[in-house]
């Protein structure tokens, strides 16, 4: 079989030990698992970041990969912690919606929740499940103990709300979901929402910003002042170049974005 | 034999390559061996966060394990480099306290100061050991070379202290030793310094701040303002729900913290 | 064969998935390839950064490994991707100079231009080169593919320029050309050009810092106010003992930089 890989997106930033401490409990019960950071910047408590980087990134790695994703704010409260497989690939963490936007349009094979407290640390702190619960279940599960041994099957889980798109006849409104580290601000209007517009004669205007056309990369926005374009995710995102649209224009997570014809 | 770690822990932060460095220099030596980033964001020149980085963090990782920390103000000077071997785990760093939290209460089986030349890159920099000889001990010694060949042994090492606390009949005086990511608020109050305190009538007081009672979780904090709880380390710590008690207190390291029965 | 490694050099900092996706690609191909990362906090754009890390870097790495850097402002522009093998070390990334430093004085025996798109991701982005074209090149590179299967042979490469020294009979002027994380001014006055001038008399000076003689190491320039000294890269660098000469002296990336004779 392929080596597994395990991948880890957490808000434990650079600073602590927190990561480097899950990989030893990781690799102490697995020590041929292959272990890929996805981000330990997602800011603090930030539940969508955390699920739109796991789902913009899941489906870059092959069959058998084990995500887990620790934006946590609610542990050790009644929160479950849970396995989901789907499409031969797992995902762990807590119960709030972290695993929801990887997993959208698909139907889980099993949903677990992490009830088995044989696979965990003990003791089990009340504040950092991420060491206590999710690495060691993460560790076993690459081991190849099957996903029902973690604990009960339950039926759903929580789910994050993909803000809805407003479609006029002419016109999309969607709203800005994610800003990266170079500032770009991105919405959440996919490539496909934008179906039967014309590249060249949209408007996209969000604030007092207002961009004619679709630029196909950075370099062919550079005579502009801002751009806009679809992204590497297949979003629309709204960028300068070689500067930080974001810092630029003080735009936020939230602010109102709308496609139009000219 | 189960496969060897190597963990780093520095202040080289994420800009410069330096730990790249490191990495290249330990896998031109053993290209076998794995290693873990415990963190490269210590405050610069903070052997104090770094020891207790190492500290909580050394428990984790199987026997085996050898342990390099790299923050070295010094480097280059009269300090010495050394490598203590203790209850099967290998530290490696300067000789400046930084690996001294990590061994309290044990008695080291042997203290090397490694002044064997052979196993140093050459020509040795006076500024970058990290690179130049902790790097290439902890290569050469994760391949098997025994302790004893890397230098000379040495009697004691550097200490840093652990501060005291102060213990009333019924209180208890420690104050604030780290503030992590998260900007939550660490003492050196330890989870069995509070035995024959009732938790849910302790008052925890620093500065203008008092918190009556001890939280379970995060969660369980929320209806609070400040919350103080047993963390993860075991520690006694002052948070906010989902907010920065650092940036929001302005409580720096250093500030005594009061336990007490009310 | 001894493994091979996959270096990774980016601009793309800690928040996004980006590095975690390249991983991904790469991993997907050849499993078994170990892969370390150099930097991702080059400063958005910053070419001379990113080529002054590679460049840096490079040399500490075993025969066969293949440098991937991406900092690619002009990505899906007409600027070339290319691939260049130099003394059995392979690099990859955009044709905009990021490579150049690390390639000094050296004559490469081929530079490819990634143009055989049989090796790229399918659909190919215009703003992810990273990821559909290094990213999957370095891959299968790793796995022995030869260099000139992954386009056609090109003449030259883009080359950014080292800033020139000006040399009088006892003096040298350069300037600053990179700053660290811990905020030591570096320059581009290496310690060969200061051959003939005495350690113990010289004279540096920048804007209105003026340090006389070298230090040795860090500690060694304690008493003083600001320090010059050769660093692990052998260069000239004006520093503060445990302080950050950058945010204490204000000096910015071209400031000029004067040694003479006392």
């Amino acid at each position: 079989m392929e080596p597994r890989l395990i991948t880890l997106t957490t808000d434990f930033g650079h600073k602590d030990p927190f990561v480097g401490i899950m990989k030893a409990v990781i690799l102490g019960i697995n020590p041929n698992v292959g272990i890929i950071d996805l981000s330990h910047g997602i800011p603090p408590q930030d539940l969508m970041a955390g699920a739109l980087v796991l789902r913009h990134s899941a489906p870059f790695f092959h069959p058998g990969t084990i995500h887990v994703a620790v934006v946590d704010p609610g542990v050790g409260s009644r929160r479950r912690a849970i396995l989901i497989e789907s499409g031969s690939r797992f995902f762990i963490g807590p119960d709030n919606g972290i695993l929801s936007l990887a997993l959208e349009g698909e139907k889980p094979s099993q949903i677990i929740e992490l009830s088995n407290e044989i696979y965990h640390l003990k003791p089990t702190s009340a504040t950092f499940h991420g060491r206590d619960i999710f690495a060691p279940v993460a560790g076993y599960l690459s081991l190849g103990i099957p996903p029902q041994d973690f604990g009960s099957a339950v039926e759903g889980f929580e789910r994050l709300a993909w803000p809805d798109l407003i479609k006029g006849e002419r016109s999309i409104q969607g709203e800005i979901i994610y800003i990266d580290g170079f500032g770009n601000l991105i919405t959440n209007i996919h490539e496909r929402d934008l179906k039967g517009l014309p590249a060249e004669t949209l408007t996209v205007s969000l604030g007092t910003i207002t961009v004619h056309g679709l630029a196909r990369n950075y370099t062919n926005g550079a005579e502009k002042d801002y751009m806009a374009l679809i992204n590497s995710m297949g979003l629309l995102e709204i960028a300068l170049f070689k500067r930080n649209a974001h810092l630029q224009s003080g735009v936020q997570i939230g602010v109102r974005v709308t496609v139009q014809e000219e």
